[in-house]
């Protein structure tokens, strides 16, 4: 990953024992060498700056590319050869520290650099603020009141409601974003810090492909360390959840209340009832259905129907409930 | 219905061969006869263009002042006689496409037409967009950066909070929209479409009686092809979701998160606690009272008390919650 | 508790004969006293006016400091020696008309009194709106097409989002609300008044402490009749409700859909995951580990893990989950 500098700002590189310093971690290696880049541990390229937690065996599994790396003590010893350790016991608090001497988010304030490059045919409604950068496409509208951030990419055609907030944020065409929508604010990430609860920076994107709509008051926040993707013609209702790294394939519908924990991957054509949740990191194959309600905690096979809370195959869950209603329907005749 | 042109253009009638050609149908009758209306199957007046989907038989139910009527090729010969059938494998879809040559949506930038009309003593709070058209009574208080969309009327004594926006609604007297209250948005309508999942247009209002209470940051989606109505002093708490052609009635209490799906009829009185979420079509009686987390999918008689997902009558399902407590308790015990 | 006349204009005292008149109420006592505060019923102090409700014995617990209160013919002879009894059958619906009588909401139009106090290095981003009388600290930003209402206090260095509105609210230093966020809302209240459901005015106040974070379009309403308040380093994500008169201790995690019902307790350090909604007056230990779907209806002791809705003990809820599979399956072998 690259942090997108049209939505941040870049610091400079600093030196490893600079870094080491600022975190109070033990350095293993050259505190000369200069760090200008952060990744997640399984996709650091050359010379960029990651973390591990959990088990120690986990830091064998980091990109053998990455400069340096937070790390346990424990896992210190398994990162791969090569790879620089900065031994913390809180290495993803550690992480966003470092990563925020690096880089900075623009500021909604923040509007150094270009105008914002407006096509002639795009329109801008009473109040609507547009930050400077930002690329907005021919036909496009922009509701009353709306706020596009600094260097948000829009592409043509799509409607923007009332209210609405985008940042972080590349969409393509044909997009509709109902009124109070909010586009590319900080994932939820908390990390245990050593004065208690503390925000972890997210630094990704969000990336809405062609003719996707996201409904009045939802949300879908960007990336931690890589992006959150809506693919095409993706339809997403009211009040709907999207966290920080979900991929959502085609033509996804999801009904109002739907909630995407954190990293999660559905499947093209996936179709969820109201009130929908899937725990994060959980994968969902192409065509499944989720009844409303459903509470997702595992992966679903391609084309299977789920239900009930925790999920479980569809015609089980029924099976269940029809058992259960029918021997507590007994139970109450043998006492009476 | 007629589509309230308060609200949306018209682009002038069309003829039926036109709609044909532009939706890829086969028509079985004179392409002159112009259509300047639309409508829903049932409820078609005449001279309206309206589409039935599902089982053919559903044909049969047409309304007989239907123009003409978008429908399968199985369900064709059912139609009433003098409804003209549009033959399409994908009616809904049709339908909309249809309709979008005869209508469209005033855009939140599209100020043709008069000023809007505030009283004397309406006052608008900075930031505050009224768009033309609109009316706006005597001694209601628009909030801060709220929008008020083309062509919407509200009544006297309105509290209308921060960031609100409304629009294709009319309001009546002493009614709350509290902050971030989205009224009048697209409903959520999905069709199949021959490129995948396509929005459906939506073309009705929404209309919220005197006394009624909108919470923060909850939305009342305009009706499809009818109006959502929200009946007088009924109170709707925060992050609720109304969907298209509901109707409320009086004094009815939703807690936060309250789920509404599509053309949901709720009765006089009806409580509901938090959470609750009903699903498309159900009927709710009067003074019905609906536990939280309650997940509703048949019809509920007035008077009773429910709860639990799939929802069930209140003691059933304390008896069933019950029963399995003690079972599976008992079952511990008879393996250790 | 006082109301706080940055949030509210207070009207002057009124005699309690005027009071009685206003409310249709039976007074005993003299109509002379003059009332110039409103309270709960339990922490009225000298002078205030409250209200009780319930069966005639809460009539006994009532603050025996309080001036007067609205009570039910069959409580009143309950009330604690000195209390003036107001004789009410409708005693919650009552105590909101009289104290509309005494103190007024500011509105969000309503910029008497002194301009807002800005330090130098705060910075408001374009469309901004901030109330007279409010006053926000350094280094703090406000993003764009933000509404700070009235009397507002907001410390150094918060980051305040995009189209997030605030009222009502003291907020302290390094707090971020993020975009859409409301804070300070009235809290859903509703009494059964003469013309059926009426809106209880609500006349307390937000507390955010030190490095909150509220998430896009969560809701944080302000107390009734005393404080909303969130400890330090408490994290809310997305689309939460916390209602009036709830305490949330300090490293609270609330994930997405988090639904804290009004008067609820909850201790230092508690997680939830997403969905986990709390039935008012419920207190939760602190340390508590509540799994995300659950729904809990009872108090949680310090450190235990629940799940399920009605919530019980995770363990618990596994084991009959498991054991209901188990059975249902079976049930279903015997008979094929």
């Amino acid at each position: 990953m690259q942090v997108d500098l049209r939505f941040f700002d870049s610091l400079g590189s600093q030196p490893l024992g600079r870094l080491a310093e600022l975190t109070m971690s033990e350095l293993n290696g050259d505190p000369a060498v200069e760090i200008a880049g952060i990744a997640s541990s399984q996709t650091a390229g050359a010379g960029a700056l990651c973390y591990v937690e959990g088990p120690p065996k986990q830091a064998s599994l980091v990109s053998s590319q990455a400069a340096a790396c937070f790390v346990s003590r424990d896992g210190a010893g398994r990162l791969p050869k090569g790879v620089i350790a900065l031994i913390n016991a809180r290495p993803r608090w550690a992480h966003g520290q470092a990563a925020q001497a690096l880089f900075r988010l623009k500021e909604w304030t923040s509007c150094e650099g270009p105008e914002a490059a407006l096509h002639e045919t795009t329109r801008l409604a009473p109040g609507a603020v547009v930050c400077r950068g930002a690329v907005i496409g021919a036909g496009t509208v922009i509701g009353p009141n709306s706020v596009i951030g600094p260097g948000v990419q829009i592409g043509q055609h799509c409607r923007i409601g009332a209210n609405v907030s985008i940042r972080n944020a590349l969409i393509g065409n044909h997009v509709s974003v109902l009124s109070g929508g909010r586009i590319g604010e900080s994932g939820f990430g908390v990390s245990d810090g050593p004065d208690g609860a503390e925000d972890v920076p997210q630094w990704g994107r969000v990336i809405l492909q062609d003719h996707v709509l996201i409904g009045a008051n939802s949300c879908v926040d960007r990336g931690a360390l890589s992006d959150t993707v809506i693919g095409e013609r993706t339809k997403i209702d009211n009040l709907c959840q999207i966290a920080h790294n979900v991929v959502l394939g085609r033509n996804v519908l999801m009904a109002s209340f739907g909630g995407i924990s954190g990293s999660v991957e559905v499947g093209d054509g996936t179709i969820m009832g109201g009130r929908v949740g899937i725990a994060d990191h959980v994968v969902v194959g192409a065509g499944a259905k989720l009844a409303a309600s459903a509470g997702i905690f595992r992966d679903i096979p391609a084309g299977e129907a789920w239900g009930g809370t925790p999920g479980r195959p569809l015609r089980q869950f029924l099976r269940e409930t029809s058992w259960l209603q029918q021997q507590a329907m007994k139970g109450r005749s043998d006492k009476s």
